[in-house]
């Protein structure tokens, strides 16, 4: 499965390959996940774990880079398995994994060409955010007004936390502005007067009409929440960090948690409606795992009680549903009443990110709550 | 709501709207629908029945259609509330409910003009389909090889019979080689020596590989089932009669039929891996409208008695858990285990048209059953 051929994520619940798709996202989610560990845990500091990550990469500097009439640089959503481009989104996220694992493999390998890459496809996604989204493909429609979903400065946000860590220098500066512009934007989705942490907002940071507007993401709330958490401990920006926790992670709780059933919903309506996504009610492990880095990081510096609670509340709650005491990984889909409705441990979005991030993460957290009661 | 606005479909449990955006697919539908009850059912001969469905008509001319590059006709997917394009699919599908829309409205007015634009714009489907698809948008990608997907075929189908009855010509004999090219292209779905239907297929009429290869769809199978008896009918075709019936109707309720909590199931692998669509153990409630229709059908013609009771069981499934008593109309999304998961009426693909499409069907059929038996 490895020597340049990429990875194979659609794995069945006793782990037999269903479907051989390569999608790009979890390429390049895979590619960072084992550099990470390979350069920052000893434990995984091991050949084996390297040769993977760099087998990835060749697959991915390969084939997953198409040609695009509108910008010189865009990526396939998903290849067949010997690397034939099969499907492309309007979007901007195989473009950010890419960015991703191409710049932590350069941090392992110290190959200063593949990091130039990294750095000039991150370029390009900072001109289709924030001058011309119009090489993405995307027809222009008379009534699509521009839509800031939050998804967008989240992930850009992500990649400059990737690109400035332990560097120096004008490119950091560059990437810092960048960073700052992101905390803003992804701030505009706090709503309804403090109480509501929206999906989508208008370019303006107001709430957009209908279903659109009213929707709320609970996990993707979360994420947002450590991410920002993190950008405030590294700025010393101490507002920032209060916002994280309590607008961040502690809305998504109280709306998203099922208190009938345990476990956090998929989507959600501010307003109370139905939304119209079919899986709005399913428990999705994602979420889980970020909750469970959000609410650990949030302790760890305010030692608030409340959040070590909600931790243990998720914790439970996950490690009694989601994992798989018989064939070992985790399930990804659940029912609202907690039964798993998807068997499958891999799929076209579930692979070796989610749950290894959390986990590391979450060791990182403990160990350093650990080493400060030691000393 | 009406006077060439378009219609509202998104509608919460209790009939107040929630969202005001308007799918094409379900403004053609609705002017349909609107214009064959008032043209084949006595009761619904009313003037403001014509009222609605004129104004719908008129909305889809004036805002439907938007500039496009590569064909001189495409349709949006999704409009505002006053008309402006939101969203346009790189399908076909927004243009044939165009179509019928236009002529059906054009059988009630008599409008000339408005059957012309019908026809002209199912010349440009049939282009889009058998000749060159690069109009619809999508990007030439080197591993996306051409795919059958049913759909296709059975929309272009469903649209031969709205454009051939009860009329004759050169037109009509143009259609009707329409009309066997897309039966062979449907028939061409039953695989694994006539055990199986599959929902997409290669160009060569072979199973594809993975998921996308395996993924069955009992309802739109069902739908294809009764498309297929109508056209055997009209045809005089017993063998496509009895394929009809023994393929499209009987393998999707093997396959498909939920045997623990009933009701047929949203999508399915034939060789038993779970289907990676999240929504894939719900229960929708258009599968059992074409159930419905297609057993009904089939035991008029046949007088099978296995094929009654496949109406009852589905009946009885459909009306005990879909039709709501408190507020009427039907719920459109169920749990595996039937309980209401989305509690609207209508949604961005739940419209006027599936519920009342399907108790026209069965009531004609059921009137002409009991005719034959009085005579």
């Amino acid at each position: 499965m490895y020597f340049s051929s990429g990875f194979f994520t659609c794995i069945g619940k006793d782990g037999k390959i269903y479907d051989e798709l390569k999608y790009v996202w979890l390429q390049g989610r895979q590619v960072w996940m084992y550099c990470r560990l390979y350069r920052t845990m000893e434990r995984f500091n091991k050949p084996e774990i390297l040769e993977a990550a760099k087998s990835g990469g060749a697959f991915l500097q390969r084939f997953a880079r198409i040609p695009n009439s509108g910008s010189p640089w865009k990526c396939a959503f998903c290849l067949t398995r010997d690397g034939k481009a099969l499907k492309v989104q309007r979007t901007i996220f195989s473009e950010c994994f890419y960015v991703m694992a191409m710049d932590e493999l350069a941090r392992v390998t110290g190959d200063k060409d593949m990091q130039a890459e990294a750095a000039q496809m991150m370029d390009q996604l900072v001109h289709w955010v924030r001058v011309d989204p119009s090489g993405l493909g995307k027809p222009q429609l008379s009534g699509d007004t521009p839509v800031c979903s939050m998804a967008v400065p989240m992930m850009l946000l992500c990649l400059v936390q990737q690109l400035t860590e332990a560097r120096s220098g004008e490119e950091v500066d560059k990437y810092r502005e960048v960073g700052g512009w992101c905390v803003k934007q992804i701030l505009q989705h706090i709503q309804r007067g403090g109480t509501a942490i929206l999906e989508s907002v208008s370019s303006e940071g107001k709430e957009l009409p209908g279903c659109e507007g009213r929707l709320q993401n609970p996990g993707h709330a979360l994420e947002a929440g450590w991410f920002l958490l993190q950008y405030g401990l590294e700025n010393g920006d101490q507002e920032l960090q209060r916002t994280a926790v309590d607008k961040f992670m502690e809305i998504p709780f109280l709306t998203g948690w099922d208190k009938e059933h345990g476990g956090l919903l998929y989507f959600l309506d501010v307003d109370g409606y139905c939304p119209t996504q079919l899986e709005w009610s399913m428990k999705l492990w994602w979420p889980h795992c970020e909750a469970l880095i959000a609410y650990l990081m949030a302790y760890s510096h305010t030692k608030e009680p409340v959040l070590l609670e909600r931790f243990t509340q998720v914790y439970d709650y996950t490690f009694s549903h989601f994992s798989d005491a018989e064939n070992g990984e985790w399930f990804g889909y659940l029912t609202q009443q907690g039964k798993v409705t998807l068997d499958f441990k891999g799929g076209p979005f579930k692979g070796f990110f989610h749950v290894p991030r959390c986990l590391y993460m979450c060791e990182k957290i403990l160990d350093s709550i650990l080493n400060k009661q030691e000393s």
